[in-house]
């Protein structure tokens, strides 16, 4: 990014003296460290924007709300869809929530950055619900075709010749070419998202279902096999590769 | 049919007289009845084509064609994909299996009916694999988005809010469209296709994958999930309404 003319700031703290600040961190636990714990925040002037893009739970967005409503900044909750090869080509989705104003005041650059934003309402949090949502249907749709194309296998039918039929027919979506790709060439290096962080995901749309007293059986298959995955050294695989799982489940070499 | 220019056969008997034999049936009671118990084979002259529709399990698609083989009948296995408005507008998809001059011969038949045919080789049972392997694939989907949904709903989500925005993305297939749309409008009557056989396509699949110890965790939660919906009431709905069990459970009214 500097190289392209950013200025790279030697803290956390110098980052919000700027008027509009964008961070993007792995998890809640660095969200934590580099925005809470760092006292990031002691230095901004009052209607500062930051706008958090982290896949992050939704009781730590309702807090992180709170913390910069304390501290006078404007707060935007703006998870994206879509991996790397995807966000190199300035095609993200960005999923956004916060005040109207400062969305408003922000969308120039998610123009820059994404294809198209979605509005999720005032309330930060309802845009990570909507992105844990999503990561949890694209790790259903990974399941999904593992189950079915390791049952086809053994009944004698290669993944190509069946993912060829459904993906040119009802299951004509990108997720389903991307990971059917994946899946039928057995192709989980280098990992564009690592299977570790897809039970993360798993994980925040388990617990944002508790939080509301939601069962979701799906993630919890899903939860067990990513686990499976991780024991068998496939956690810094992508995360397609849960579908060694169902294979190796099956008797099949994975 | 009949009025378009169809002749009725009185009996099954009758219609094997003809050269090719088409039968679109429910499921493997009425196949085993109409196609096996009733003799219908007696009348038909060497060569003579069956082509049959159904969605069967793998396990009667092989007896079939043995059946078929002893009586000097060319068996076809050719399942089609496609709701009752696809049907009517010619979109059929067919997966069809069977001695390669035989599924040549009936091809013009094929191109009348469907958009197009996907062979799967000449063995006619592994049609019937990748229908079923395509049928537990869209009552995924539907559970899938029946979590998905009911999970944001509870968080404030409404879902037209949450599907706009998948449907438009990574999501963008018939399938998420059609099911997301009649989950969203809870609109589950007429059923295109019932919850009950709903049921049924999913134990062909955990049939299939039991035969070839190839463990289905997925199709397992369908199964109890439908079986569920049935308990409530809602067999004869359209199989979307499996989503009503997930609602139910967190406590929404459904």
């Amino acid at each position: 990014m500097v190289t392209l003319g950013a200025t790279a700031a030697a803290t956390p703290n110098e980052a919000f003296v700027q008027d509009v600040v964008i961070s993007m961190l792995a998890d809640d636990k660095a969200v934590r460290e580099v925005i809470l714990d760092s006292g990031a925040m002691d230095s901004a002037k009052p209607g500062t924007i930051h706008v958090n893009m982290a896949t992050i739970s939704v009781a730590f967005a309702k807090e992180l709300t709170s913390h910069h409503a304390e501290r006078g900044v404007e707060y935007i909750s703006a998870p994206v869809l879509g991996r790397t090869e995807v966000a190199a080509a300035g095609k993200l989705n960005i999923l956004a929530a916060g005040p109207g104003a400062a969305v408003a005041r922000v969308q120039p650059l998610f123009d820059v950055i994404g294809q198209r934003t979605w509005p999720f309402g005032h309330l930060p949090y309802r845009a990570n619900v909507a992105k844990i949502a999503a990561n949890f249907m694209i790790a259903c749709t990974i399941e999904t075709i593992a189950e079915s194309v390791t049952m086809a296998r053994k009944h004698g039918i290669a993944a190509d010749e069946l993912l060829g039929m459904l993906t040119n027919t009802l299951f004509s979506a990108p997720v389903y070419k991307t990971y059917g790709a994946l899946i039928a060439q057995e192709n989980y290096e280098p990992a564009a998202f690592r299977l570790a962080l897809g039970l993360k995901d798993v994980r925040l749309a388990l617990t944002a279902g508790e939080e509301v007293s939601c069962p979701m059986p799906f993630a919890s298959i899903l939860r067990d096999n990513m686990i499976d995955g991780i024991a068998h050294g496939d956690g810094d695989k992508d995360w397609a590769a849960v579908a060694k799982v169902a294979q190796r489940r099956s008797g099949l070499s994975g």
